[in-house]
């Protein structure tokens, strides 16, 4: 394939423990993909030289782009500078002028370079320096009879950053791009997309479908090799029948949220938003304030978790309560109504329910009503979520912000 | 090293795109340390038939034990059984047993087997075939001098399913086990846990010692080569003696997490507690509530995101935040006190500050103030947290979790 074929390598003991996940591959694939290389491989290797070196020439041999992250830093852990050293039988020489750079860090900080930091300074001889803004490991790119062998930092923020300004311009030109795209699809169980959509899955090729599920969304990935520079007909056509068979349920692409569309919805409208959470204990909120610039259109809310927050912060008639229930349709509407009242916005939302692991008089976990109110609209959805307590919680909070945002987009006057 | 090392190799094209993981691996982990066998690499591929074998042939070759997961299914891109054949130079034979079994579970459904999915009855020659009471695949088990290769599902209920029943038993015996534990320490930078630990650190082998940085806390993870059915020595030395080093910094172990601890701490004292938060938005409420009982002692709490909530809802006098500004101990003091006031908690606890990327009239972003109040005890303590938007506030509520656990712990009255 023209462009090459590319191999990931994420270097370091702690990655084969049960408890770490290697999180710098997505963005790689990513990355490597818009630039027309797919990846053929992915492994994960330790500290141990034998066994990276082993991994190191496996890689070499059999993809044209290898990026190897981790194991730069200054311990006697940090062995990957040695080990491509020794598969491409080169010498390591010390580099002056990264030396300087790692003794001005600790200068700046007051403080004197410990001696096993010196090691940093070690480049495989021929190899070019890719400088590290956000940290002390300088990366490395060697190439090699027709490959590229570069080593990044492990710490996402530091490989990322080095990635963008420096490794990009060096991969092979193919000419080619993966376009990508995902759509998101809010308030119908996986099965129902696949069935609605079968049709057009049947007939993608030669672009790559996947459907995937999360809770309380499903995805379709989207991937079609394209010219550079050119657009993705193939993923646009695809697009609009989705679009067209789905409606209102596509509520986003690639890396939107609903809280971001939530949010820029109430900005364009000048509207604001308040929250009244009781089984979601501050996750809508949560969500809606991760978005910079939430100040504009979130005034903020009330967590009514135990029942006497309901009534007292919620303002949720006490007789309301004893009617129906805690996890009931009109206490629901009853804390989205109190919300917007106590802080005088255009929306109030809210949750209440049952997350589990124990029933409640209402229902078994999973039983929940979410509800938005405005001026002069009420509406709740009554649901039963699957899932476990943190499932059921995230589900829920999901299930709201899609209310919220389908009455705004639908044109609700508040 | 007796019992040998592993290798798992996650077989999919699906699973080399950005999104996503391979979540078999940790289970794999797991169990197989706990029978003392360590893996020491991890590979994932797609479905191309070169690809396969080629990776396939690579763990034979450096690994006693090759754990394959994926590419059993029906269709034409499942090609492990395949690449297996081909690797160890085996013939494919049909199963009639697992014909037949395959044949009923269509029938039992009322249906006839498509004539596809007769390639899930093929076995190379020699293998032992593993049940899978959960689906159609049956996983095989392969022996090749001296190595083991197993071919499972990746669907992880039957792989999970199939290992515990099945592939457990065929492991070679160590009478070993790793035994491993998490440290947890909260309030201390890596480097300054990385300092004060490091005579530990030096002196810690058998045993091996990784440290790993999460937002608002660092973490030592153990693991120890013992016996089977023993204890772990090396490790509770370790614990010991950080543990005396530490203090109070260390505050759990393994999977505890600040919230539950500080929920088990509140329950046994016959406490509660109430939030007020502007910076985290709802993120220190929400992982309170996230314990299963929480509503035992989690009374509710307020998100103060506009300054109205916070003078209203807050309780705040205007005039504190005219004199301090929003960010400020005295404001984070006032929010904390109001909390537990306005819903008549034991304790209060707040976050303000800025989370970014804007910085704001009484510092940049990352100036944070979180406080917790009692009835005769108000602390804050003043941050400069490093990171973006979202580590900044999850740093935040890191930070105000831990305040609360110290008070609680340091013996404070309310």
């Amino acid at each position: 394939m023209s462009g090459g074929s590319a191999e990931l390598v994420a270097i370091g003991s702690e990655l084969l423990g049960p408890a770490r996940a290697d999180t710098n591959g997505s963005f790689l694939t990513r990355r490597l993909g818009e630039a027309g290389i797919a990846v053929r491989f992915r492994t994960i290797v330790g500290d141990t030289p034998a066994d990276l070196e082993d991994v190191l020439r496996n890689a070499l041999r059999r993809s044209q782009v290898v990026i190897a992250t981790g194991g730069l830093g200054p311990t006697i852990d940090d062995l990957t500078r040695e080990a491509a050293a020794a598969v491409l039988d080169l010498p390591l020489d010390e580099d002056p002028s990264i030396l300087r750079d790692l003794e001005d860090r600790y200068r700046k900080r007051g403080l004197v370079m410990p001696p096993q930091n010196r090691r940093q300074a070690q480049v495989p001889r021929g190899a070019e320096v890719i400088p590290n803004p956000h940290g002390s490991a300088p990366g490395l790119a060697l190439r090699h009879v027709g490959r590229l062998l570069v080593l990044l930092p492990g710490v996402p923020l530091e490989m990322r950053t080095m990635f963008d300004a420096s490794v990009g311009p060096m991969l092979p030109a193919s000419g080619m791009r993966f376009a990508t795209r995902i759509l998101k699809i809010a308030a119908l169980t996986e099965s129902e997309v696949d069935h609605r959509l079968d049709p057009v899955a049947r007939s993608a090729a030669p672009v790559e479908w996947t459907i995937l599920a999360a809770p309380g969304q499903v995805e379709i990935h989207l991937r079609e090799r394209v010219p550079d520079g050119g657009g993705s007909p193939g993923i646009d056509r695809i697009d609009r029948q989705c679009a067209a068979i789905l409606g209102d349920h596509l509520f986003g692409r690639d890396e939107e949220t609903l809280e971001e569309i939530v949010g820029g919805r109430l900005l364009a409208r000048k509207e604001s938003v308040a929250t009244a959470e009781s089984l979601t204990g501050g996750l809508i909120a949560a969500r809606l304030s991760s978005i910079a610039g939430a100040s504009g259109w979130l005034a903020g809310g009330m967590v009514c978790y135990g029942e006497a927050a309901k009534t007292g912060l919620g303002g949720v008639a006490a007789d309301l309560i004893a009617a129906h229930g805690a996890v009931s349709a009109p206490v629901a509407e009853a804390l989205a109504a109190g919300a917007r009242a106590t802080l005088r916005t255009t929306w109030g939302v809210s949750a209440t329910g049952y997350a589990g692991p124990d029933s409640g008089p209402e229902g078994p976990p999973g039983t929940v009503f979410v509800a938005i109110a405005g001026t002069s609209v009420r509406r709740h959805a009554a649901l039963r979520l699957p899932g476990d307590r943190a499932a059921i919680r995230k589900r829920a909070a999901q299930s709201a912000l899609d209310l919220l945002r389908r009455a705004i987009l639908g044109g609700d006057r508040a």
